[in-house]
């Protein structure tokens, strides 16, 4: 079972907007079974919806399209879905009285707006809408199943979860598809690709990976298409099971993000953590507290961007900042100190390097960073080199920051300060 | 002149990621004049993604490629568009010694996987990538042109901007299209619109205007299609400038976020700034020092997660946490004092609020934040109310506590703590 998902609008062209849309339809037609063939994106035209229409109904045995329905002139989806199945656009009584009473109640003036909301595609399958003044549409022809939403958002969300992925389910009974995704971290992509070569070839031709690298790490996702849920399901356990242990350092769980598996960690064990962050400056407090319940664990962090709160604040010794300067071992350990006495945690994580474009020297480049954890009762400390970008440079040091101190909390204090590790 | 947009990867058609790079690449084409007629994305299926090519070669003039570009086995699209083209993938010895450059500079072994990033369709243009392992392809076929881009964002961008778009300009002169964006921060989009109707309406037809709501305030986008440039321009900015004088305390200026602004009158006046931050946990100080130069005026921040932080580091008073709560004007008032003192800055900023999605009460639901800020001479605090979603609320209230550091920089302090201000 196939389907095609056709947005329509102009702000799409221009990017002007993020298709938000497409994405959150495919994941929910992908969990009921549906996989998507093709996503396309086309403007306010009739000629280029059409041309998308006869694309799309070729190959797939679901249509489903968003945008362009509401009342004013420059959307022309009804008008275009009406010509294109050979039917006239008809009054509906009901939504008339649906968008009447929607707008009255929200203290709008109905117009004539409400008129043209009213005016649907003869022979279609009217899904009322209880969000917004454009109803839904529910169309077939030659098998194929054509279902037009609008495009906002939540009113789409409402349609899909209300109506559509029930009327779908009853009308294309399916197979499964199971996707799992692990995250590994601390390799590069072709470094794990390498070290992993075996474990792939080994897998059932039935079960695809697919490589998602981003700074956060990369994760690896297995899907399963066509096979029994529970077996699937099993295997493909059985598969990230035996990746773990080729590679056990590296493999951080079924998590989107080493901050996830951090935050679990924490908190199971009900330890508690503080961070200073110079080069990252906040970014890492901010990745932690975009998850609800940080405040289970994070007491505080201390942006230190001058060298005077260095000192002032977390203790860090004037003449090792100028001995050694503020992007160095030293520093980066006594940060990690001063945060940990300073807010009374079990942990401490800090940061302190050249996230660029200024500041680089030929002995610390521009992408030098310096990693320090205190835990309850030693010191570490690891440096890594980036590259030349600033929002690269911060995002992948927070993310090998949180990883360090990821590796000491599970006991892996020699990979947490190798060489090799990102 | 037109561009079709294809974006590959399996990902993309369940729904796991979402694509911003066609947003992206479309702005940036749209920028230099080139329409977009269609964006698709399609698995990385060899078959799916010569059916996407046919389809776009007979419409565009340029297509655009993002993505499957990996060393890994699932990235079939260099393959695919050999066959594609009729040619072989041929080795290159020059990418190859750039990518062996690239990672022997990270640290990593660059083994044979890369040998594979070096093997490109025969008589293509190469486009170093300075940025990652994959280089960008310019082909050409019936006097269309076809460029290949990597996935990985960055890597996409750095190409477009530095090679790709030059490039085209060259290769396609195109009539001219002038955009110009401006910030409003304060008011909803909606009273804004009511606001501004008869500046609206007063636009010449040739120049076209558009709304972008975001967290960080809503920008009006003017547009001038086909008119000579030194005559759109004029009337653009005295079209904006009659807008300042419409709404001079919500109209913000030529930036993207509020954050620009206040860098840039921090920046000119040579004042520094320290925050404190509770409910938005570090996210004031990441999206400062996610611009280059924060450290010319940003000393330094404190997350004071804890109520024993807030007290210890921000001398918070104790009895008054217990009397009045943390979410509290006294206590966002006593954070600014404290985080000033601390830092020994100008100007300090501070929040308190209930992200989400626990810890609301009936007096105080989740969404309520109190901002403050301290001034060399005077103390300012404001409380915003908010929604229920943990990411926005935080997104938000960073935006509105710069904002209200903005009014006061630029001497509007009835503005700053004005109730209708969001």
């Amino acid at each position: 079972m196939t389907a095609d998902i056709i947005t329509i609008g102009d702000e799409l062209l221009i990017g002007q907007v993020v298709d938000t849309n497409s994405s959150w339809i495919a994941r929910q037609l992908n969990l009921a079974g549906i996989s998507i063939r093709c996503r396309t994106a086309v403007g306010d035209k009739a000629e280029q919806i059409t041309e998308a229409l006869d694309t799309a109904i070729v190959h797939s045995d679901i249509v489903i399209i968003t945008g362009g329905l509401g009342p004013t002139r420059d959307d022309l989806t009804k008008q275009t879905l009406a010509r294109w199945l050979g039917v006239e656009l008809v009054f509906d009584r009901a939504t008339f009285d649906r968008v009447e009473r929607l707008l009255t109640s929200r203290g709008i003036d109905p117009g004539g707006i409400n008129r043209s909301q009213a005016m649907l595609p003869e022979g279609c399958r009217i899904l009322p809408n209880d969000l917004g003044t454009a109803p839904g549409m529910w169309m077939e022809r030659e098998g194929r199943v054509i279902i037009s939403l609008p495009g906002v958002p939540f009113e789409m969300k409402g349609l899909m979860e209300g109506q559509v992925l029930g009327m779908l389910r009853e009308r294309f009974p399916t197979e499964s598809i199971i996707h799992r995704t692990a995250l590994c971290f601390g390799l590069a992509e072709s470094t794990l690709a390498e070290r992993i070569e075996s474990w792939e070839d080994a897998l059932p031709h039935w079960l695809r990976l697919a490589y998602l690298p981003n700074p956060s790490g990369v994760r690896l996702r297995l899907s399963a298409y066509g096979v029994d849920p529970l077996l699937a399901g099993r295997e493909i356990d059985e598969r990230f099971e035996r990746l773990r242990q080729l590679v056990p350092d590296y493999f951080v769980g079924f998590y989107d993000s080493v901050n996830q598996a951090v935050a679990d960690l924490l908190t199971a064990s009900g330890h508690t953590l503080a961070v200073a962050e110079s080069c990252t400056g906040g970014a890492i407090s901010a990745s932690l507290t975009a998850m609800a319940g940080a405040s289970a664990y994070l007491l505080g962090s201390v942006v230190s961007y001058s060298n005077e709160l260095k000192q002032s604040v977390l203790a860090v010794d004037a003449g090792d900042l100028e001995r050694y300067g503020a992007v160095s071992r030293q520093v980066a350990e006594q940060m990690a100190v001063g945060v940990r006495r300073l807010c009374n945690s079990d942990y401490a994580l800090a940061t302190t390097g050249i996230a660029g474009p200024g500041g680089g020297t030929p002995l610390k480049p521009v992408g030098t960073v310096w990693i320090a954890v205190a835990t309850p009762s030693e010191l570490f400390s690891h440096m890594i080199r980036l590259g030349d970008l600033r929002e690269q440079n911060i995002a992948r040091a927070s993310a090998s920051a949180v990883n360090m101190l990821r590796l000491l909390l599970i006991g892996r204090p020699e990979v947490a300060t190798s060489d090799g590790l990102l």
